[in-house]
């Protein structure tokens, strides 16, 4: 997965963990991708200060991750259920039979997604 | 939601991060269904401390829920994935619009699904 998308993900999963201002530091350097100094002049701390913030911020996200793997869930339901919606595009023309077999197909998923829930 | 289905949720998403005696006494009360004198007896601590540890770890496991959401994001996917699944059980004997119709549903219900994730 690329980098700043699992940065993203992380964040988005547990970044209510982080204490405000380690989320203040992260998002600016996360999501407007400003430059330590920047963010290290913004805050009012150093750019050392900054750059350990967002060392450490990293690094409890990805101890919750390593924890407790619920973007690794979801990112395996998301593959799954985009499968499920691949099975409807090309769905026009299709004999009964070729139907009803997408129909299972589609079913199959679903019904193993709802037994990992 | 029933109450012990949502403490297992809790239990199932954020347990692990509660400490190794949190987890055994959580467990042994949760799952195994154990008194709190027995657990007490078993794990050579008081009925109280018992008591205390249980109470404490639940109020841990929905201070997480609160903060992150996890529980209920996943409960929503799964309601959703319930109505794809329950579109493919009756797909017998419809009728080529209502078969589109039908597929369309579906491929509504998964987009919004990947929307969200």
């Amino acid at each position: 997965m690329d980098e700043l998308l699992e940065q993203s993900l992380l964040y988005d999963f547990y970044g209510e963990l982080l204490t405000e201002h380690q989320r203040k530091a992260y998002e600016a350097y996360l999501f407007e991708d400003l430059s330590l100094a920047e963010i290290a002049e913004e805050q009012g701390i150093s750019r050392q200060g900054v750059h350990d913030m967002v060392k450490r911020s990293r690094k409890t996200l990805q101890d919750y991750e390593d924890k407790l793997g619920l973007v690794k869930r979801f990112a395996d339901a998301k593959e799954r259920i985009g499968q499920i919606r691949k099975l409807t595009d090309t769905s026009e023309g299709l004999s009964p039979e070729e139907t009803r077999d997408r129909f299972r197909e589609i079913s199959k998923l679903a019904s193993g997604l709802l037994e990992e829930f």
